[in-house]
């Protein structure tokens, strides 16, 4: 479980992390001769990207606990003031996965006997929430920016080395299009989907996000 | 539900469309002093990033219902092939809801006598699985993409409009500060966050990336 959540937030930020910057380097490169720009651009932009990826990712994880708490709390309080309204909704539960009236009633008061297990019951079922992990929004963010910045490091390598850009994109394009699609083949076998095709996918969103880029800077 | 799902969408889109493009052009503007190329490194990354991540959404959305098709085809048979295995299943969840043995055994024959309702009680409360609605992967593809470019014009407009770089960015910093303001209390009106202070952590963040991104960049 732990480390499907590590894998989750690598592929993440890895995802955006080689597409994004490769696409801008990409799209710079039919404007601007010097490699140089095109890297402090890139550089600019792993930057940018792995803080709003990464905060977001850690904004969005403290939300989810906040949100736990607070629901918690009301649960608690209702189980107290307003138990038959509470045991309705156990029963509706029962009613709803399709059990007779009378294993309805039943089931409902003996959940009813104990009030952690009838909160937590409520929680998960009626509403669906489980408990987040409490450190898990502060390593999320790390682990989402750090695989953004490695990401990002691939397709910008051929601009530090060479220094005619246009040189330079071939090279990015070979190497990033290579690690996208090693990336999307494991990917794709995490997620089930079959691998080839997966890395394909994944490999085209980042030919065409480049594509995209490379023709609209052209344009201006 | 729907309305939320747009919601949902925006958000994505819009959070990092207002975060990146205005760090990456306040990256550049301590670099580069016309703001033509800022224009169009700008332009680059929304085409790319609104590519990278409407595209991202449409695969995680097909890849979710690729799952669930083949987790309810292999419940289908398990149910046909292995009856009394997954009536233990079955049993085992009404165990760890806390209901005592002859409630659960019960239960379970109720649940088992209708295989359609029994798979979908499986497909929910034993894998965590809801049905995903089959048009959502495209429509949110495109939510996701348009917020994107929506959010990133704003900080990218006093570019187009002035010509020193220095002087635009202090308009792109007031302007987008202003917006994810805005935006950051909404989302967290959304999402049960205070609103005032989520606002804050939102702008925080935009200023964070677009400082970083500005310190970066001129290093180099």
């Amino acid at each position: 479980m732990q480390s499907s959540l590590l894998l989750r937030d690598i592929v993440i930020g890895m995802s955006d992390g080689l597409t994004v910057p490769f696409a801008l380097a990409a799209g710079l490169s039919g404007v601007v001769d010097n490699s140089n720009i095109i890297v402090v651009a890139g550089i600019a932009e792993i930057a940018a990207g792995s803080i709003a990826m990464g905060l977001g990712g850690y904004l969005a994880g403290k939300t989810e606990q906040d949100h736990y708490k607070s629901e918690l709390k009301r649960e608690l309080e209702e189980v107290e003031k307003v138990p038959e309204r509470e045991k309705q909704e156990v029963r509706e539960f029962f009613e709803q996965i399709g059990l007779s009236k009378e294993i309805q009633e039943r089931a409902t008061e003996e959940i009813a006997t104990d009030k952690r297990r009838w909160v937590n019951f409520m929680m998960k079922y009626e509403l669906g929430l489980d408990e987040p992990d409490a450190k898990r929004a502060t390593k999320s963010a790390l682990n989402i920016g750090i695989s953004y910045i490695a990401g990002g490091i691939i397709p910008l390598l051929p601009y530090i080395i060479i220094h005619t850009s246009t040189e330079a994109l071939k090279v990015s394009i070979a190497a990033t299009l290579v690690c996208l699609f090693v990336f999307g083949y494991f990917k794709s076998k995490l997620t089930g989907v079959h691998p080839f095709w997966g890395a394909v996918k994944v490999m085209s969103i980042g030919a065409l996000a480049a594509g995209a880029a490379f023709g609209v800077a052209s344009l201006f």
